[in-house]
């Protein structure tokens, strides 16, 4: 056991991913005495790298940062970590539909023009309504309820006509939610789009979200906040209780114990929801928490001597209708060496897969990259998969979706402090929800409205 | 620290509501070794009663049983508890639609033939579909995917013509799930009236579900089972972690720690998904977990010294368009005295209330009480509520709600033991699903279970 002194402070925060790392950060700036409590042994959450030899690293979790997205930007330049152009720019991509392979330029597939008028009509009538949308209170939009009342395949199922754009409409939302179009509602799909700038700037790399990558991986900036924090920063101390009462919270777990005046607590809302509160929390905030659950996504890296894909013209991406993986990328480090091609296993597809064998997702997964960019692809150096919904501390990604009906009866209990417990984490952002962005402006926003608060 | 040997068993449950005290009880009856863990002080789940004077008790929790809930009527029966009709199967019934308070007999308000006409059709066409469904693999149904896809209130919106019917159809759903038409999927709303019944089944009194209730309160079953199992049900025991190897599970919590060859946790899924398990659960298993949210109920007792509406020919029963109220029995003792409303505020209205203070829902409690049975109404000698979201150990009512998409993707994972854990509660049944009936099932199939790979 420390001195008793190491186990208080004027803030206890839970969870060292960006929201959690940001918000002690500026608390530290700030003159505020902090301790940060994470579960795993590690800091950056959903952010991770994995080690792929010669000093190299892949990310195997979030990673990308776009234009919009200034507040991750502004953190990772203030630690000294650059950001670099994802690959393909000047390539040709190749879109895999109806079982045939075909390549393209540009932001999206253009092989049929009637199903991407079709598509992108609807992304724009979409935005449109998303612009009657604030941020800040999604519920109070005029029609909150009624959008809040349908699942995003209903609406799709209204105002789509081909099964080509319909079948192209789905895959966008995998890739972009990671999850089904039934899974969440209309109202949080148009939520969480305004909040990223537009569905299309969702979709995107070049001027899009998926437009630049962190040099040495997203986590080094995690990873350099940790630093300056210090011993400020507790691994492997997974919070099982949070008490408070006038005085104070008490933040405990097995074998540790801190106190504070406040504590803002990171983590998704599920597993908030799985942290014992003393007294219990309100019903409302309660019932959040049982209704948002986290996405599903299985991320897989495969490591080549080099991209060979390059040489012959190709970016490396791929779009298709044909799962497991619907979605790659090139995600070799800086350098160009060695290749690596990065593709996502989403929504529905995770489900499944996360009940089959590692040698059956493996073959599933190189299969999908072999369609795509031939049989090189299908013998990597290296294979690394990452299942998000079986992290005991994360379960499940990108972040939370709200099912029909939960943002507007439950929305506003996402941000509002319980006394002296508040919230941060990317799924309280009111930009970019969902990114790491978003990660780092909910832990600002949490640590301004707790230096209002401290004595 | 009790000795050693109390502390191991042959099978460990987690929970004292009637799931748990069932699957006890089979076991001790096959002369196996059953320790059960209970959180609360008390026993009995969401069922429970609450004194009011002269040794008279109201239900506060679950309460009625009627035709087809055999399981729940022999265990009542076997522990010497009776049932007795509900009240009024003779007397007038009072609605309150648009303003108006009309009265009426029978199984419906029947004062609007058109509305009638129209709800009764969609009921029967809900029927049919709701046939197709086994309930032991909804999921496997030939249109699962397609109802699944969508909301209740989507299918409303797309079959119900009048505002009237819609309004009713709501009632109805806020009456039988506790959650608004957006909150569960339409085949999850086939799935549990099928497994009921059918609706007309779940919404009747007389040859329906409300046609009977126990003398003494539906707790007094749960009573007398737990003291059948005398020192094996631990109270105040709030489990927190359950471990499990090749060799058996160890159950624990504050201050103790139980051993065994098997546990069957009997809690509903949101609440099994705030333990922790070491290894920690698959990502299908914890996905539930994070998908079916707890309806909400908040249940009020008003108490008067005589039952005075049976002498105005009333029978105490009111359906009503207005909140936060909208459906009211009598909740009398079996002898008629004193006299006891029983009201409940639901879903929406259940959520919203229960931010107000007590002071504000007492007033809009009552309010609808005497709009609906007078001045006399408005002044009982006791009221007594019950917010079932609030209370840590439930967390809702009346049961589980799986909301658009989860039942296709994640219901295979229900009653799938995760090794050496196995699932119960009346989230689990196949038949009576949410009802103490569904409860008693989901225990003794558990225990048939286990017993089957017990040493």
């Amino acid at each position: 056991m420390a001195a008793a002194q190491a186990n208080a402070a004027d803030v206890v925060v839970v969870g060292a991913g960006f929201a959690g790392l940001t918000t002690a950060r500026e608390l530290v700036a700030k003159g505020r005495s902090v301790i940060v409590l994470e579960a795993r042994d590690r800091v950056g959450g959903r952010v991770l790298v994995q080690p792929i030899g010669d000093g190299q690293v892949v990310d195997v979790g979030g990673q990308w940062t776009g234009p919009g997205q200034d507040r991750i930007l502004a953190l990772a330049k203030a630690v000294g970590v650059e950001s670099f152009p994802t690959y393909g720019a000047e390539s040709q991509h190749v879109e895999y539909r109806s079982g045939e392979l075909v390549t393209y330029s540009g932001p999206m597939p253009d092989t049929d023009p009637a199903l991407l008028t079709e598509f992108v009509g609807a992304i724009q009538r979409l935005d449109e309504m998303a612009a009657e949308i604030t941020t800040e209170s999604p519920w109070t939009a005029p029609h909150a309820r009624e959008w809040d009342a349908q699942t995003f395949q209903s609406w799709m199922d209204a105002n789509l006509t081909s099964d080509g754009s319909k079948a192209f409409m789905r895959t966008v939302i995998e890739a972009v939610y990671a999850v089904e179009p039934h899974d969440l509602s209309l109202l949080y799909m148009l939520f969480y789009a305004r909040a990223g700038g537009g569905i299309l700037n969702l979709m995107g790399t070049e001027g899009g979200a998926q437009q630049d990558r962190f040099d040495g991986g997203a986590q080094l900036v995690a990873l350099r906040v940790a630093e300056e924090l210090g011993e400020r920063v507790r691994l492997s101390a997974p919070v099982r209780r949070i008490s408070q009462d006038t005085n104070g919270v008490r933040v405990e777990g097995d074998g540790f114990s801190y106190q504070g005046q406040r504590a803002i607590v990171t983590v998704p809302p599920a597993l908030a929801g799985r942290i014992e509160y003393r007294p219990a929390m309100p019903a409302l905030r309660d019932q959040l928490t049982q209704r948002t659950p986290m996405g599903s996504v299985i991320k897989v890296n495969a490591v080549y001597d080099e991209p060979f894909w390059r040489a012959e013209g190709m970016s490396g991406r791929a779009v298709s209708d044909t799962g497991p993986v619907k979605f790659t990328f090139d995600n070799s480090p800086r350098g160009g060496a060695p290749g690596v091609l990065v593709g996502f296993i989403e929504g529905g597809d995770a489900r499944r897969y996360s009940s089959a064998t590692e040698a059956e997702r493996r073959q599933a997964v190189l299969g999908c990259f072999e369609r795509y960019f031939g049989p090189r692809a299908a013998k990597p150096r290296e294979y690394i998969e990452r299942d998000w919904s079986a992290e005991e501390y994360s379960r499940g990604g990108y972040g939370a979706v709200f099912p029909a009906g939960t943002l507007v009866s439950c929305g506003a209990a996402l941000r509002e402090p319980v006394d002296r417990i508040h919230w941060a984490g990317t799924e309280t952002a009111t930009a970019f929800i969902g990114y790491m962005d978003g990660a780092v402006r909910s832990g600002e926003r949490a640590a301004a409205e707790v230096l209002a608060l401290l004595n």
